[in-house]
């Protein structure tokens, strides 16, 4: 059996990695997990995988829950995601959403387990801290996102030496086909209709103003140690081949499917080896065509954002994350346009004078205080 | 320097080998060739890279070379092929055209020396022979052939037992938008003007009769171990996604590039590495979109023929083989119409009372009889 310890059990990544567990009893074991403030779902899942640890964010929530958890132990707060992340088991699911998950990855590292990533925020914000660690410590860090996962599957047997460019794929989110002047009248709702794949709210507003794929851009730089003249983000709007690497010898090899997140979430438990999966296979016969499109980064501009804070590196990407963060939370609760998000991180960027090689303590302080300055322009 | 024998070296394959070699004159090796008629080729490539043995295809050719040759050793016919074969390489690349392949692969394979073979003619007649004695020899087979390369470079790293489905892209060939009854009419000049790829004149008629695609459906089957009800054929008019995997997961691992030979050529003789490749890279946006369409096999018989033959088993694709060689030949020499290709093929193989599980002798008579057959018939 393989014990998973689990950040962000009731998120969109956190549900499918659980349904990846049920569907295979016999080989996975849920046996800590981390919610936010739904106990309801925590309690459900007590009463379901009895795990040794459970942590929620509040005190509170964490009283209640003891009076109906048996043997299993429960946490709260930072800590408590700390406690489940150092948890003894197999793999650690880093599924929470945002760079709250930063320490604990950390922490994890030093149990030395491998960790599957869906935390892109982490990478983001601190990637130079947390791919030290990893390497110090031979730690695997295997991608949960489609498009790392499809890069780390299309890699796999390869020398890293040998890539040449890694091509992301984007699907260009909600607003595709519209114009920048049409953004100007968009709303949340408009914003939350993502085309192919179901996620939470901040990741399907991301994928709207092509940030999710800016933080991927970063993202990808960490994981697989390309340089960023070296990635291209290519519209390819059914999200069928989740994202591809070219090699010196002009071979690509991509990865494809039809949009399921649990095949890259199965795949980090069960890497190297593969499980079978219910599920469609992909008929491209049915699809008929695949489409593709070169990236206008003005149309996008947080996209080009993305590439300037990866270059100039230092604290400058934990900046542009937590700007978008604050900016996109704002955006949900009706108090900016959407429009306003990009000029918000924008200006947070362009005020920001940047730290280089910033420790864990400066990317935090950083974090906070752009975090602040978001909001006092709203 | 890796020491590289090459049978075929005139051929299509042959000739873009050599543009390989000479890619990385550091790193390859041409040591010994087989050549058919092409005298002065051969000339040309023993100036050019002093090889230890070169073969032609007729004793006076050899003897002309003979004089010209220094110290290289000029051999020919088909022990002419076997000694090339043999000889003291670190890898033979086997691009001779035909089921003339086989014995000098069975040879090679004693010499255990790893193939990387282009005559798929040589599996589908000898299939269980050829993988039975390569598995004995512990002597890796990899495969040159664009359709075969893509599915070795997806399955990189990965467990073959994880293999759900092979997917076999076919661009086509030069009549893919004819109706049947539009085939009554084309002419050797027609059929001769493929779509993507410049090749020999055989396998281009096999591309327009789908007979190529039928070859490799076999191939693959012996390559990679899996039933043929788990290789599929997709059309893809585009000819960019060179082959796909589907694994238990649902996972599709796909390779892609500009139809390029030289690619899966260099790939045989690095495999495991790979070495930068002069050439173009994908441009995805260039291309705009690719299409895919299910395979007909009323529309193209010859497919199907190659499906029954090799779900049969036992002698019969060796009847479809030469069968379809010996009609091919005909086709080419202005003797029959293109659709006589397929009534000859499928005429042979229902005469024919299946040998099970042929030794070498009796895959020979067969062949010569099927030969003998066909003419008759023309």
């Amino acid at each position: 059996m393989k014990k998973i310890s689990l950040l962000g059990a009731s998120g969109s990544i956190g549900t499918q990695t659980i349904d990846v567990i049920r569907e295979h009893k016999d080989v996975f074991q849920l046996t800590a997990f981390s919610v936010g403030r739904n106990v309801d779902f925590a309690h459900q899942l007590l009463a379901e995988f009895s795990p040794e640890i459970v942590s929620v964010q509040h005190k509170e929530d964490a009283e209640r829950l003891r009076s109906i958890a048996g043997n299993t132990k429960v946490v709260y707060g930072e800590e408590g995601l700390v406690e489940v992340a150092v948890h003894d088991a197999d793999v650690l699911v880093n599924a929470v959403m945002g760079s709250v998950g930063l320490v604990p990855t950390l922490r994890a590292i030093e149990t030395k387990k491998p960790i599957a990533i869906a935390n892109k925020e982490t990478l983001v914000t601190a990637g130079h801290l947390v791919t030290a660690a990893a390497r110090q410590a031979n730690v695997p860090l295997i991608p949960v996102d489609s498009e790392h996962s499809a890069i780390f599957q299309s890699l796999n047997g390869e020398n890293y030496n040998c890539i040449e460019k890694l091509i992301l794929t984007a699907s260009g989110g909600s607003f595709r086909d519209k114009t920048r002047d049409d953004l100007h009248y968009v709303t949340v709702e408009d914003a939350l209709k993502h085309p192919n794949w179901s996620m939470g709210a901040k990741i399907t507003i991301d994928s709207a103003t092509m940030m999710n794929k800016g933080l991927e851009v970063i993202e990808a730089h960490w994981l697989f140690g390309v340089d960023y003249e070296n990635i291209e983000v290519l519209l390819h709007k059914e999200s069928i081949i989740h994202s591809m690497v070219e090699f010196s010898d002009r071979s690509v090899i991509a990865q494809l499917g039809t949009p399921d997140m649990r095949v890259p979430i199965q795949y980090a438990l069960t890497y190297p080896n593969r499980l079978p999966l219910s599920g469609k296979s992909l008929r491209l016969w049915e699809v008929g065509a695949l489409h593709f499109e070169q990236m206008n980064l003005e149309r996008f501009r947080c996209l080009d954002f993305a590439f300037q804070a990866g270059k100039t590196g230092g604290s400058l990407p934990t900046v542009m994350n937590a700007a978008n963060e604050a900016a996109v939370a704002a955006f949900l609760d009706k108090k900016i346009s959407f429009l306003q998000i990009e000029d918000l991180i924008e200006k947070a960027m362009q005020r920001h004078v940047v730290v280089h090689n910033p420790s864990l303590e400066e990317i935090c302080t950083v974090d906070e205080e752009t975090r602040r300055f978001v909001l006092e322009q709203i």
